[in-house]
């Protein structure tokens, strides 16, 4: 099958397009790989380091012999979308293409107006372009679990069948985002929805849970193809930074009391759903969602799973508390279906104490990179514009002496393309 | 009461200000009037003639000693946006400043891809702007009723209470709205909650029906006050558009069956529920969802209404049932709840012959200014990039000679100022 991969640069996307070569399929990624300024940007960087897209292209072909076709560019772009896809002419393209951090969307005004232009105007121009060059292509777009929030009723795959005053209807789920990231995704569902029902476009819209892991068959083939894994408060997804904070005994960041309970899963079941999805395609007009995660956890029950698993590997684990920056229930109830992943082939791989252990393995081996300073939550939902690293990098205000080390470090280390953060 | 009405040159926003200031309110006005500029690019006007703002202002102050602030300025312009917020200080702000047209939201992939963005993005700003200025400040803003859809169940006011496998929670009421535009007030519905719940802002979200009606008792003091009256197939609202299609002895343009239900009002009740909105205010932190209508109709029997109406003028007056551009039910259920404002006071005005007649009236006294061609559907919901006038107007294909004569007749008129249309 052709399927384009949108995004293909990124955590997910990346691993997925590995994958799916490795099925067999022909497989094209599309990226600008602005998420890599955007590290920049913010001082950041993958605990694991990331090459080039060229590079990890080439060492994809080395490995298996398989080429990964790429075409450089943004999907707000509609001139590089369509001639993405005249010319690869996909049976599928998978839509990973957006800001993808709840964060990042609270940083302020402009980061929270970008990531809702960028995705919504994105997914706009791949709707059209679809459209107008391939309308039986399957849309394959990634939405998220927390477009749903933490309703006091079992959360359903997309849709939702209503009783009301003796009448009945199916509709669509009621949505509750908590960023300006998860309203963003929101906004894409309606489009899509919308977009199937008018011009019978084929969409199945994903709403992932909290991915965690970094190692698939794919990418532990070549040390080249190594991914991208994020630890810092903006990118870092929450048990990938437990793992990290338990590696370098840093405590644990539970926010508030950490009864706050998600979809989590394991990195390789991203990519076999998305294989999946491709494979048993929507109908023509079909908007079908999938709730794509494997199991629940609180917060606070990841905490104690990487200090239990911590305990084991000889190393001291603290839980700390700290001050919610975001504004979202720490104790509610959380039931969403997530079956129909499972009913069309899914096995997933449940969380397990190797798979902790492979992450602290991976925290340690790349030690030398962490800054633990970054995983300290700085972003606060209520008071957008006060984060301490996105004014410091702001050219308008001064910089003070440490952060303008750590900046210029920071600049330097990019044009050469290598070192570490310093050691903390 | 200090209240700012955004969008204050068009044709709610107008009437509105106005209402307001006689009711001895202190009011200022945002617009960049880019509204009369869409109408140049469109190839269409008003029926009624309508001053420039500043000409409109200058009359209210001579009919009435009363000032209107202007501020002129983009709400997707933050700069002018906290500029304008910060020197009036205003205790409430009406939001009526978005692309407000389902067709012309339809008319191609810019069109869609502007309205949302301009739309989304000024709710946005306007919302960080209050919040970093003005937390307390009440926003009231326009939605529609659109953003329902026609779903098989009761419609409530904003929320419903749901009750699934044994539990119950209310949540936001499920919306399937009907086109970009349409979809764009569902994504600010979403950013406006979820503005209120992290920042405690006060707003109320009123959902308003199909407004008709172009005269209110402040509009009607002076010739120079004359109000906004659209009855093309982008702007027009349908009951206004039948009335002048009966005055002129065209058809009645139905799309499809006319089983299609809606909820109107009469632009007396608008300006009424705007001031009932400033005088009860939302608590802090509070999202309330007004549905702004008084009676519901299908498009079939407005057009047998405006039929009869015209019948006891001594016109002819003839159904089309022409094929619906747009993709709707054409018959459906529909029971829209809308009690909270009746409870705050509102008295409707129901539609009446007079009213029919008074519309038909405005339509003889301008008949020199009509263009029945302008009435006839051309955005089409299923082909985007279909609309002829769009494409004849773009200056990269050969305008027809028609056409072109039109075109400059536009041009030059607006460097008038003045002069009508050439008579059908």
């Amino acid at each position: 099958m052709k399927i384009a991969v949108l995004g293909g640069d990124g955590y997910c996307g990346w691993a997925t397009a590995l994958y799916l070569s490795a099925k067999g399929h022909s497989v094209a990624i599309g990226d600008s790989c602005v998420r890599r300024q955007w590290d920049r940007d913010l001082g950041i960087q993958t605990l694991t380091p990331i090459r080039s897209l060229s590079e990890r292209v080439e060492a994809w072909r080395k490995a298996t012999g398989n080429t990964l076709e790429v075409f450089r560019g943004d999907v707000t772009d509609y001139d590089f979308l369509s001639s993405m896809v005249s010319t690869f002419e996909p049976e599928a393209v998978i839509h990973f293409a957006e800001q993808r951090s709840a964060p990042y969307s609270m940083i302020d005004r402009k980061h929270a107006i970008f990531t809702q232009m960028n995705n919504v105007l994105g997914t706009l121009n791949l709707l059209f372009v679809l459209r107008e060059l391939r309308p039986d292509c399957h849309l394959i777009k990634l939405g998220t679990m927390g477009e749903y929030g933490t309703p006091n009723i079992d959360i359903e795959e997309g849709y939702l069948e209503i009783e009301h005053n003796g009448r009945k209807d199916v509709l669509p789920f009621p949505k509750q985002p908590g960023s300006f990231y998860h309203l963003s995704k929101v906004h894409d569902s309606h489009n899509i929805l919308f977009a199937c029902k008018i011009w019978k476009l084929r969409a199945t819209d994903l709403n992932q849970g909290v991915v965690y892991g970094s190692v698939t068959d794919e990418v532990a083939l070549d040390e080249a193809l190594v991914n991208r894994f994020d630890y810092d408060e903006i990118f870092g997804t929450v048990l990938n930074r437990f793992c990290v904070q338990a590696a370098i005994g840093s405590p644990l960041t539970v926010y508030g009391k950490g009864g706050q309970t998600r979809g989590f899963l394991d990195i390789r079941d991203t990519v076999r759903c998305i294989e999946i999805a491709c494979l048993y395609p929507a109908d023509p007009g079909e908007c079908r969602v999938f709730n794509q995660f494997t199991e629940q956890f609180s917060v606070l029950d990841l905490a104690r799973m990487v200090q239990m698993a911590g305990e084991k590997m000889g190393l001291a684990v603290e839980i700390d508390h700290l001050q919610n920056p975001r504004v979202e229930a720490e104790q509610h109830y959380y039931n969403a279906k997530h079956s129909k992943l499972v009913d069309l082939g899914l096995e997933p791989h449940f969380l397990s104490d190797s798979l902790l252990d492979s992450l602290m393995n991976i925290a340690v081996k790349h030690r030398n990179r962490i800054d633990p300073s970054l995983m300290l939550p700085q972003v606060d939902w209520r008071r957008p514009g006060n984060h301490r690293r996105r004014r410091l990098l702001d050219a308008a205000e001064p910089i003070p002496r440490a952060t303008r080390k750590r900046a210029e470090t920071g600049a330097a280390r990019e044009k050469r393309g290598t070192s570490p953060l310093p050691s903390p």
